[in-house]
């Protein structure tokens, strides 16, 4: 049988697989050197109070069979989609309604699985420095030729963020199809303005493109003039899918749980020109491919809601934030400039003049044992610059600032 | 932006909604009626005390940010593949190693899934009637060309499983690359014997051709000379994927855990002719794609294993397969034909003469409130035929016979 191709145009590894390769030939050659990893974005504090006792309620529940539960509606349970319409987007004045959402086991799988009901021929635009996951899932997807010298693919449009354009780069001058929008960014740190995502959202439904949002950082945004979800713009239920996640917010990168918004009134065009509803094609999409999320994962889901849960959510938020201003503080220190970290769990510091991310990442590992995310693993424009992640003990963020000021600048 | 237009070939609704949909109506208009629920094979028994207690303690664990877990591997723990790879294959003689387990959400996400590492080139075989889930995700993956007038699609080989042949269809004539296979059948509940498993995998081998191969109810199998697992038979590690789950030997479809066997020795080829390993590109996908499973979860299934989890299963598979026999003594009494259900929790029943699928189901749910699966749902060849599930209570079961009794025969 046949291999799909488009495999073979892949780089190297995925991103963080590549870091952890490099970490474990570190650690296997100085065994007792003490590694605080800041690189990947994984969260270190205990699952809310609130989410346990769910989880355990419900697994209870499995043990008599007049409260079993089998297969659940592939799209979620309503118990939980309705707390999610209800406090994540009614409450903003965003009008999502709870049909409109899908749950999933992660948004990493939806931003990868979203490709399925998109034709191969649209053009994909992509932020630079970007969340890998997405070129790389449109490259498996056949949506683009091999890689060229600089690692950049044809098929895709990248969109510089730079300092310059405070991250926030201009639309572009050509039509694209579909396009990738983080915010609070990952890498960056940076956040994206009401106008600004309203020049989109106009670009998107002139061009009849949609905009696949990402907002699973949205509960670290302390400013209040910026929308958490892109459904708060008007236009954006016709050119617009979002996706959420229970990962950086409750703590959920190891019990599982997301969502994305697919609005009903979203249409993409046929081959023979008519158009057809993205809801309907994503709801045969996890009917057909999805058995949907555990059922004591989704009550676990749900006490993110209640009132318990909101308050511990809260208090991991400003947690992570605090150890943010820590890491910039002490980058700063040693003269490094830093941006993000106020909005977001990311600092996106610069590398000093000349010096290159994986240098950058070598030089830290070795010099201070501490993991960061080299730049350019998130595109040409991330090259010179590196992410560190708040997701943190307090110990070892303080830790690992004192040997960041020990380190030779 | 453009759809995946490849959507549009795909007949009406997935068979289960439209199952669905036709009880909600009848339970609509017959609100008095006591429904009995005899179609989707969902199980109803509660999840075993060692699975509630395992997935309570990880609850637990996730307390604490010293046993804190947040990502995990995207394969799976190695605890749950260690044990798989024990007490599943090497218990059984055959020789699959924990780093060839995948864990998943589930059997059906990775039976579509898989399809992500083919070409769209490849010929395509399953055997008819079958899950409709293997072609529904072909047409989706555009495998297929539209339907014909009969609902088949160009790209598929359809092989009759008929009564003539024992629900065990002759090998194709002409080369296939793609073949899915079921044992315990879903929907015939026909098992296949080692002899016919070894015929397969020759040809498979001699024609570079790849089984995939799903064993979901192998649990169920009560007969000592059939094989468990793809992986008895000699040669099937160079030819075979394998699809196994928790769903319905350990009561897991509202839990959710599956695993996908991709051996190392397993290649395909690339469009250059070059030879690359399927378990590379699986990994890729999952890496890329997927984050693993829930970690409380993970550990319910590895309970499965436990002594006292093993005693749990067995008993549960001992009371489905009883259900099964009290519904093939009972179809038999009103003189219906009776196929499966010793060594899997599916009947296959043979309409009364001259009578249609879709018809006979409409006659078990309006004269005996009993809803099964008709057989057309399955494809062609199941039309004349209909599927009984097993999983169900004791009651349920004693009274849906009885009222299938003073049906009109």
């Amino acid at each position: 049988m046949r291999i799909n191709d488009n495999y073979l145009k892949l780089k190297a590894g995925y991103l963080f697989p590549e870091i952890g390769r490099r970490v474990s030939a570190f650690a296997a050659a100085n065994p007792t050197a003490k590694i605080i990893r800041m690189g990947i974005g994984d969260v270190t504090e205990a699952l809310p109070a609130a989410c346990r006792a769910a989880l355990i309620k419900a697994t209870e529940e499995m043990g008599d069979r007049a409260t079993f539960k089998g297969y659940g509606p592939e799209q979620g349970y309503g118990f939980l989609r309705e707390a999610i319409a209800k406090h994540d987007f009614v409450a903003r004045g965003a009008n999502v309604s709870a049909d409109e959402i899908f749950i999933s086991d992660g948004s990493k799988c939806d931003c990868g699985n979203i490709l399925d009901i998109f034709s191969h021929e649209n053009q994909i635009a992509v932020t630079d420095p970007v969340y890998p996951v997405y070129v790389d899932t449109n490259v498996m997807a056949g949506n683009t030729t091999p890689a060229n010298e600089q690692g950049e693919y044809g098929g895709i449009t990248y969109l510089r963020a730079t300092e310059a354009n405070h991250f926030m780069p201009a639309l572009p001058t050509t039509k694209v199809d579909v396009i990738y929008l983080c915010s609070p960014s990952n890498p960056t740190g940076a956040v994206m303005t009401r106008e600004y995502l309203k020049s989109w959202v106009d670009y998107a439904n002139k061009h009849g493109s949609v905009i696949l949002f990402d907002a699973a950082y949205e509960a670290f945004i302390t400013d209040a003039s910026i929308p958490h979800s892109i459904f708060e713009i008007e236009g954006a239920k016709t050119c617009a899918i979002e996706f959420r996640s229970f990962s950086k917010t409750a703590g959920f990168t190891g019990t599982r749980c997301a969502f994305t918004v697919v609005p009903k009134e979203l249409k993409g065009k046929a081959g023979d020109g008519t158009e057809v509803a993205l809801h309907g094609l994503w709801n045969r999409r996890q009917s057909t491919k999805f058995n949907g999320v555990s059922y004591p994962i989704q009550r676990a889901a749900e006490a993110v809601y209640s009132e318990q849960g909101q308050a511990e959510v809260k208090a991991l938020v400003k947690f992570y934030l605090e150890n943010a201003a820590l890491i910039r503080a002490g980058l700063n220190k040693v003269g490094l400039q830093t941006f993000g970290g106020v909005n977001a769990p990311y600092v996106w510091a610069k590398c000093p003049a000349g010096v290159k991310s994986w240098e950058m990442f070598d030089r830290f590992l070795s010099e201070a044992n501490i993991v960061i995310t080299p730049g350019s693993g998130f595109g040409a424009a991330g090259e010179g610059w590196f992410r560190v992640s708040a997701f943190n003990s307090r110990a070892n963020v303080d830790e690992a600032m004192g040997r960041v000021a020990k380190m030779k600048w």
